[in-house]
């Protein structure tokens, strides 16, 4: 029943086929990751309008400088590298020995969490399916049940998809058969009722969670700890949140009911009624403005479109005027 | 019949027991990754004697400066981030555009490859495991046959074990059930002869091999081939080759037969007859040096021992010395 993978090279007409067969579980997975499938609706909106001026509130990403105290401070680390003194070859394992120590006595420090218990990593990402490794295995036992937010970034979902513990996709719920979804929603201020939870193995918490950025107390520990860090990075993030609140009130102001946007880059914006990938479109003809649909996220995020506030700050007064032109 | 697996969490007496299966594959890998374990012996070793002077040849790691013009870059590329033309966001998802550019161009020009074939990783051990996960899936059917040459690199072999494609280990033969091994050594100029290999789904290739850094060809690309940076990068791989020559040329006055260390940071001794744990483990007792035991990687090492010629010009002298002392 498994379908014989194929590699097809077609160089000079040679054309392979590989005996070699793909993880079945690879077929499961929803259209790819949702920022390639928001590139493929950039695209072709800019075939279609190669003239209009495209603003980009998806992905997220930053656009101001970072502070001179942080740059410079990497220059020097580079300098350093070319001398005998500062030269360093392969890192420590599990991170930089002082960064440990720091990590430890500024954010674990109610917990008591030693240095030696804290593991620099390369993302959070890659780590999380690693995890799932530990977890799961091929011989056909299904070892870990899981429990996600019905919306979170979509990544941590994929990587139960390809090890096989997400079960089938289920085109009508839009969700998988072997993962429970926890309800979370303005009703609930987006976290869960864990009461009302079924007991699982794996339970996936997103927090301060992506894309609402509601947090789970209102005490995340951040490197606004870091004594100094403050004031230097202080200038950096005041200017996102100011976007931040320029787009949150120009959308208040049309009448839509608007989450975070706070003390977080992104604001989440409900359509009662719509499916979240028509707004999309339908944002994007009109004012030539990238967003992220809702549902990318979760099911939970089927009437729901993420603006990110990160840009320079004429692109987000310029998105707000478009926005009041198209709704108003 | 799997185990329960147990998270024992004992602070202030409250011990907590999951009910979380473990993947049962991660029970078979053998004694952990090589390093680690020689990291057991190096401190064991410090204990018993703590006013030794320690030479560490295990790991290979680099000890002298980078060029300048390396440093320089890094520095200001680092610089820039604090300026407005010079910040960047994200980076490109399949590396930067002209480093594609430039890999295509220099690396695979004979080959026709296209800089948007090129992917730049994030390293070579992290995407091996992964594309291994591209072939492997959790039904339970065996969908990928693995061959490997019988030494290399301990890490591919760990990640076969965990994903379930590797077999139970047979401690006689130090090889796995479910792994084909080609046999590689001086005979064959530690290339293996794919005419008398059985037909497998994968075959895992280390080339330029490590440990005894022998390449398939006599052509290998490298950086060496952009303009400049053959002066630039010279002078610091001239003062490791010269390492190597010092290190070859003392253990073969001692008639011992010596492989690699001629454009390689690594010399390969032959110790026929011994294991070479027992060789390792007499050489650090006797001389305070710490080598790599060939059998680490893999069952064609037993005889061997990998010896990093990477470090100060007076530590290769100093370890020569010894090595010279013990064995004339």
């Amino acid at each position: 029943m498994i379908p014989q993978a194929r590699l097809e090279i077609q160089k000079e007409r040679v054309v392979c086929h590989t005996r070699v067969q793909r993880n079945v579980n690879l077929e499961k997975l929803q259209n790819g990751y949702l920022f390639p499938e928001i590139s493929m609706h950039e695209l072709q909106h800019i075939r279609k309008y190669p003239d209009a001026k495209l603003i980009n509130l998806g992905i997220g990403d930053t656009t101001e400088p970072i502070p001179d105290i942080v740059a410079v401070s990497m220059a020097e680390y580079a300098h350093a590298l070319s001398t005998v003194e500062g030269y360093r070859g392969y890192g420590a394992e599990q991170g930089n020995k002082a960064l440990r120590k720091a990590i430890a006595e500024t954010l674990y420090k109610d917990v008591q969490v030693k240095d030696s218990e804290v593991f620099v990593s390369d993302g959070s990402q890659c780590d999380i399916t690693r995890l799932q490794y530990c977890t799961c295995s091929d011989n056909g036992i299904k070892t870990a049940e899981i429990v996600m937010e019905n919306f979170m970034t979509q990544a941590y979902i994929d990587t139960s998809v390809i090890i096989g513990q997400a079960g089938d996709f289920e085109e009508k719920s839009g969700k998988f058969g072997n993962i429970e979804y926890m309800n979370c929603g303005p009703q609930n201020n987006f976290f869960p009722d864990l009461a009302k939870t079924r007991r699982t193995d794996i339970i996936f918490f997103c927090s301060p969670n992506n894309p609402t950025v509601y947090v789970t107390d209102d005490s995340p520990r951040s490197i606004f700890e870091i004594p100094g860090a403050k004031e230097a990075v202080c200038s950096v993030v005041n200017y996102y949140k100011e976007n931040a609140k320029i787009l949150l009130e120009t959308l208040a102001s049309l009448g839509l009911k608007v989450y975070g946007g706070e003390n977080a880059p992104y604001v989440w914006v409900h359509f009662p009624g719509s499916k979240s990938w028509d707004v999309f479109d339908y944002i994007l003809e009109k004012t030539h403005i990238i967003t992220v649909p809702g549902s990318g996220f979760g099911p939970g995020g089927e009437e729901f479109l993420r603006m990110s506030t990160f840009g320079h700050r004429e692109t987000i007064l310029e998105a707000s005027k478009r926005l009041k032109n198209l709704f108003s």
